[in-house]
């Protein structure tokens, strides 16, 4: 928290001073008062070795509230060092949603453990939400959300709304379903309010169906919630029956993971980051998330010293053009990669889908022709300036020599800027992960085709060897 | 929209029919029916020169909830094209931040005249908004907000609520404020409901005066949302007044924008996306927003080149140095733009501040060293396995050989992970954007290190020239 936030900053700083200096006396008052994401932030920033002390510290029914501003790996570490009866206690104050992110979160044999001293009932509800993987809808949702039946009354719905008065986030939508829970529409708690109570809620229903099943994509909710501004959406099985809702806070949290995921895989990092926090992830998870790439593209990356290799010859009878190699077969990349990151955002916004694909390769392919254009014009001026080595005195082989390097790096750039639009559309359509098709990929690629462009061009137009 | 949604689709589906059919007459009816969103996805699907024709159609009154589901620019165009007599009551029907977002986007002159066409008061409200840049809470705040005087009885407050009762999503949060406007905390429209009518409102207020300056940027803002899992937050001057609120559908928006634009930098992609639509972005938009970084990365590359060339002597006596070149200089890109990756993510999550810069580097010194020897231990095996060229006779050369490529990958690794680490901290301390720091800038500068740690290795260890 910095000076921009106005309000509780006191409160966030308090939590860690009072923490950090192990003042526990003072913990209880300061309970009251901060929001338990301030305590989570205080408890991420301490070492280690004080953790387990501090959570010694935390009242047993507090706990309820802080797991779940925790990241999952640190919430079940806590879980698991706490005795049967007080883990039993936790649990079932948990939400239905939490429990099962940590539930999911868990090693077997802690999750056995878990299942074992939860209520039947509750049982029950988290083998029903962990048939939904963690990224679709139906793992994200909630199910504590307000429905009424559509012939309630209006008395009757607030009679039977009156229990969850207190959870007010649950009042902001009204849920109307039939007596089999399918969803129908919904009211409004001040339509309520306002209404004569005996009024039929079918009357004051909106209608509005809009929803999304529980097999979708997590992104996909996010991406409906985004183009309609919904504050909730509600995630329905195939028969439309309402059995949770994504809220405004699981959108939130959605987009930022599916955001991180989006930046990682195009930097080659694999894996999910969700809940990770840079600096608590140990080093060799760190490098389990990067090595693959690394070492992967280690080995593509021969093919374009075996090429340069073989082109011995070429090379050493011009060897000026090794100056201008790795500028034309990193614009390669460079551009590649630019056009890449543009397709596959917009594919990720929904702005376009496969069927688009000749439109974004006609796109790409005058971009591509242009940017191309633009950096030969600027290396051929180049050349002719600086004139390299012993074409100081040979101006024939100077003209050539700049024709080589702009013809290669016009085709290499029109080449990539196609190579990196194309690719994800292509990854995407066999259903692959657009994103997988990251630039590192994309440059280690370019890589080989530029050198295979270069020096066929020089063979073509210099006189070598 | 795909066949996960469940609900509207049929809906979305009937508009692109109706418009791209140019039924206009089935249009009224479908105006009572469908979200404004689907509409402006169906306009944004028409080829340019249909757009016009569907504007004409429809009704004056629906303009003002289709045009904020637009990309600015469209929506710009449109009112640009607009009879003054219509242009004045679409301004006027549209809220405060829509409307002072489309002044930010209109030319100068356009921007004039809708000044010129507004009420006294609107022209006023627009101008205090347009003190704030378009990226701060001030500048994406609306300024719909319920509002209600601590010393108000709940009756009272409910009758000053009365008239809003129509804007439900005024209801979902109502701020408590002193005579002067500065927020004192919030009350709950259902805390009103269930309440003893001559109750003070201060005796609901929950005193919760979270909020964000005006100035602070609207990242943060989000960030603060994320945390404590608010609806929506007040956005207050210096004083704390309140000026207006963030909500949720802000929030999803900016986080959306924010996240294109770090991958749009981490690409070398300049400017801001926010509203354009990537398949009608012009060539020349798409040109301009791109070439910046590829001309200068491609002189930038000519180090590179130059560092190689002023090696001939090196490389003509082992040749089969090239072999692994492409592939040393590639993998500190790659390991350059993880780390990169890693923290410039994790610094705009607000997990790590500059003070952590030493705590960073410490732990990508180590993840550099682990990968690092990782793929010098696969090389050294390739090298050893492969034995290229002239050495696979001289087993004294090859094991040089291997030995030079395998502390070369080390050195280069290690050194470009520490470089990504560090350079995006660099530039947050010195108050660039870390995102700049982006990988092909990070690429460009490794390639060059790489060359030479390989080049003098290979001096030192080979027996060359």
């Amino acid at each position: 928290m910095d000076d921009e936030e106005h309000g509780e900053t006191s409160i966030a700083d308090r939590c860690t001073a009072v923490i950090t200096t192990q003042q526990w006396d003072a913990l209880p008052a300061l309970l009251e008062e901060a929001h338990p994401a301030d305590l989570a932030a205080a408890y991420q920033a301490l070492p280690e070795e004080d953790r387990a002390t501090m959570v010694q510290h935390l009242p047993r029914d507090f706990l309820p509230l802080f797991l779940p501003q925790l990241p999952g790996a640190d919430a079940v570490e806590i879980l698991g060092a706490m005795p049967d009866h007080d883990l039993s206690g936790v649990l079932d104050d948990l939400s239905d949603d939490v429990l099962v992110d940590f539930l999911q979160e868990m090693p077997g044999t802690l999750r056995g453990h878990a299942f074992h001293l939860l209520s039947e009932s509750r049982r029950k509800a988290a083998r029903d939400l962990l048939r939904f993987p963690e990224d679709t809808a139906g793992g994200r949702m909630t199910t504590a959300f307000a429905a009424v039946e559509e012939d309630f009354s209006v008395r009757e719905a607030i009679e039977a709304l009156r229990t969850i008065q207190d959870e007010a986030e649950l009042l902001a939508r009204i849920y109307v379903v039939d007596s089999e829970g399918i969803i129908l529409g919904k009211v409004r708690l001040h339509d309520l309010t306002f209404a004569d109570p005996s009024q039929r809620i079918s009357d004051l229903n909106d209608g509005d169906t809009r929803a999304v099943l529980a097999t979708a994509d997590q992104e996909k909710a996010v991406r409906v919630m985004v183009k309609y501004g919904m504050l909730a959406l509600p995630v329905v099985d195939d028969d439309g029956r309402l059995l949770g809702i994504i809220t405004h806070e699981d959108a939130l949290e959605i987009q930022e993971e599916e955001s991180t995921e989006d930046l990682e895989r195009q930097s080659g990092i694999a894996g999910d980051a969700a809940e990770e926090v840079y600096l608590n992830t140990p080093v060799l998870r760190h490098v389990r998330r990067r090595v693959g790439w690394i070492v992967s593209l280690g080995f593509l990356g021969l093919v374009s010293g075996s090429v340069i290799y073989s082109y011995q010859n070429q090379l050493g009878a011009v060897f000026a053009l090794t100056i201008y190699m790795p500028m034309i077969v990193a614009a390669g990349g460079n551009t590649g990669g630019q056009a890449a990151t543009m397709v596959i955002r917009a594919m990720s916004l929904g702005e376009i889908s496969p069927a688009a694909f000749l439109r974004v390769a006609w796109k790409e392919l005058r971009v591509g022709l242009t940017l191309g254009s633009i950096l030969a014009l600027c290396m051929t001026i180049q050349v002719l300036w600086f004139r390299p080595d012993f074409m100081a005195i040979d101006s024939t082989l100077l003209l050539r020599f700049a024709a080589t390097v702009a013809l290669a790096l016009l085709s290499q750039i029109t080449a990539s800027t196609l190579i990196g639009a194309v690719l994800p559309i292509g990854a995407r359509a066999i259903r692959l992960d657009p994103a997988v098709i990251a630039s590192p990929a994309i440059t280690t690629i370019v890589d080989a085709t530029g050198l295979l462009i270069y020096l066929n061009l020089a063979r073509a137009i210099l006189p070598l060897g």
